[in-house]
């Protein structure tokens, strides 16, 4: 499973996406590097702190800054949902000069469908550019969690200024703490190949689906990549590691993908080549994490799809596999039934139109090619719900037969506690 | 809730869609006529007939016939599925010269994915064209049921030849039962005016999504429609119809809506007018029948959008509204969270972009204004939710405020039986 030319996943023997193990080729090694599950790998130049504000409850982190000495390069990507949150509007203007100093990240309430919701956003970016002395426009802003409450100012602005009062030197992990919702735990990683370091949190667990950054996602690393450059790494990165995920289709209205550098260490080619490795690695394991993470999930679905006739057309294929219900469901009961496969594959809404010759259609799922030449591969389904059963990961491989297109996305199951969870939220 | 000119809907107080009175203003009779709930209003000219074959199991009705008495206008919607089933694909190709004199129907088995899939179907048109003395183009076929299982022979051709051997003057309620799968019950209707008789069945219980006509459904006039205004009637009906609902975003690789007229009655434009205000009404029914009894359903929603920039982008976001996950949950906990309808009508792939403009939305659910000029409404969660839970139909309304586009469209709520009766269907 790699999906870059120098990113190397291993994935052990039962298919346990967590013991998964991501490393890079890393020209500036001279050998590979493995991905650190954890914040060790430290960015030069930024302090950061994280507080129990009490933005909803008494004692959660909910409240974080992260600062950098200096303006540096950033880049970033955000929802294309229409009602998309007005700290996401607000971070698509301040990243439009391609800089930034610090971010700021409040979580429990979304700050989104409230009349006051963007002042108060800008209020909050005021307050940490006027504490490091910088412009509004280089201070980067979060808020994730319920819509339509008003965010409760005063806890707000004690709770950042108490984070800006106890900076720490580099990454402090509350930090990763403080971005969560519902999510089960902090999701990071971090990375170092000659001299440069690269750390990563990412917060995520519902309403995501691949049509953009649908989650939080921050990357910092001490690396001077130019803006231009980090923010075409971050495209193509993405496209094949968060865009290509989905939980329950819903995209988020706050979520966003931001870059930051501190420019510490000076870019050479070869550096350049290792982070864009590095950042491919890194996403596709929190991508991984965030679906592996999700509401209810019990099981990783890795759609492959191959001989379609476009990279398009393959990718809206393993779309609709990871985005059917009733596939989703059949992967929750250990249920081999690959005739769901075939529906999925032929949805409408496609680039692709026409019948398929399903002669030339070959379906596998878990371990096994259950449907191949026009027809149903007789095996014993009994012994493949219990190989299913075994795994926390389901390979779902689909060969159109149409062309040399291929896909990869993943998603999860869905399952009764998918359900219980969502059923009753807010109320 | 008038969807078409002339089609009447009322709805009880408590929101029963099975309560509901559906009726139409008669040009023909002067007055309106009421659907009824069953096949009483016969059209002249046909016979039927419905078996225990046992394609799958032993004892329930699996195989029908329906003969008309000599061929006739036909017409006819079919899956947009690229995996479309040999039938589906033989019907386009037997109602291309715009008439038809049977349906055989066979249930339990989809006999799509097998080598012999399409040789077997046509096998079965052939026996019933042989029979009758007919064109073997003059045959509509549907089978519904498993995929990628073959289709037991030797059973299917005794039942279908018994069936033949059977027929009954008119349309027995047994061939209702017949085309039925995982179905709570059967869904028919019939009306009667000015001399017209219109009688209606359908089927369709999962992978119900409105990209076309996703289930089984038929209907049967003895009104001599001209072919090519039949099936401009039925694209128009259809459209708001069977085309505006989904229980879980799937579309099926079977499904069929086929009109059938015996031409005994001659048309008039009085009594075209009337036949299709009753395939608007007979179709709403139908199609509320089959969201209301769809696989885990315990609430009909019911999406009004309006205030948006064009019907096409209402329809798109009435869709979102329909098919999200986290607003389908919701509905299922009886949870007023409007923050998730706010996210759904912002969802991307629909045809408008840009921010919405959040002071000029209204977001209703059940009985209340839920969000209106840019922000919540304060309301007692408690007692919306309780009104909820006393409900059948939830009605989810948002007036974009945009423009002047509207649509509607129905969907059902997300609960644990859903997962429960998908999570084990074949093993």
């Amino acid at each position: 499973m790699s999906i870059f030319e120098r990113v190397l996943v291993q994935l052990p023997e039962d298919g346990d996406p967590n013991a998964t193990d991501y490393r890079i080729a890393s020209v500036t090694e001279g050998k590979e590097v493995a991905l650190r599950r954890d914040l060790s790998c430290q960015p030069q130049g930024l302090r950061s702190a994280a507080v129990k504000a009490g933005i909803k409850y008494a004692d959660v982190y909910d409240t974080c800054v992260v600062v950098m000495d200096k303006p540096g390069a950033a880049a970033g990507i955000f929802t294309k949902n229409r009602s998309a949150a007005p700290a996401v509007l607000i971070d698509r203007e301040h990243i439009a000069d391609g800089r930034a100093q610090a971010l700021v990240v409040l979580s429990k309430n979304a700050n989104a469908f409230t009349p006051t919701d963007r002042e108060n956003a800008l209020k909050v970016c005021g307050l940490v550019a006027g504490h490091i002395g910088a412009p509004v426009s280089d201070v980067m802003i979060s808020c994730t969690g319920v819509i339509g409450v008003k965010l409760p100012m005063e806890v707000v602005e004690a709770g950042v200024r108490k984070a800006l009062d106890t900076l720490q030197p580099g990454l402090v992990p509350e930090v990763a703490q403080a971005i969560l919702t519902t999510d089960k735990g902090p999701k990071v990683c971090s990375m170092q190949f000659g001299g440069v370091n690269v750390a990563a949190m990412a917060k995520g667990a519902g309403m995501i689906e691949p049509n953009m950054a649908t989650m939080l996602v921050y990357f910092f690393t001490d690396l001077a990549v130019e803006q231009a450059e980090l923010q075409q790494m971050l495209v193509r990165t993405a496209d094949k590691t968060f865009n290509s995920i989905s939980v329950d289709s819903d995209t988020s209205t706050s979520d966003s993908l931001i870059a930051f550098s501190t420019g510490t260490v000076p870019a050479t080619p070869e550096r350049l080549r290792d982070f864009e490795a590095a950042l491919g690695a890194m996403m596709l394991k929190l991508a991984v994490d965030v679906v592996y993470g999700a509401e209810g999930a019990t099981k990783l679905i890795e759609a492959r799809v191959s001989g379609a006739v476009s990279t398009k057309n393959a990718r809206e294929v393993a779309r609709m596999i990871i985005n059917s219900p009733l596939v989703k469901t059949a992967v929750f009961g250990c249920d081999p039934n690959w005739g769901r496969i075939a529906m999925a594959i032929g949805k409408p809404g496609q680039e692709q139109t026409g019948t398929i010759d399903v002669r030339r259609v070959t379906i596998r799922m878990g371990s096994a090619t259950l449907f191949a030449k026009g027809e149903a591969v007789p095996l014993q389904l009994k012994e493949l719900s219990a190989d299913m059963r075994a795994r926390k990961k389901i390979d779902i491989e689909v060969d159109l037969g149409e062309g040399d297109g291929s896909w990869t996305a993943w998603g999860c199951d869905l399952s009764y506690d998918y359900v219980k969870e969502n059923a009753d939220y807010t109320s």
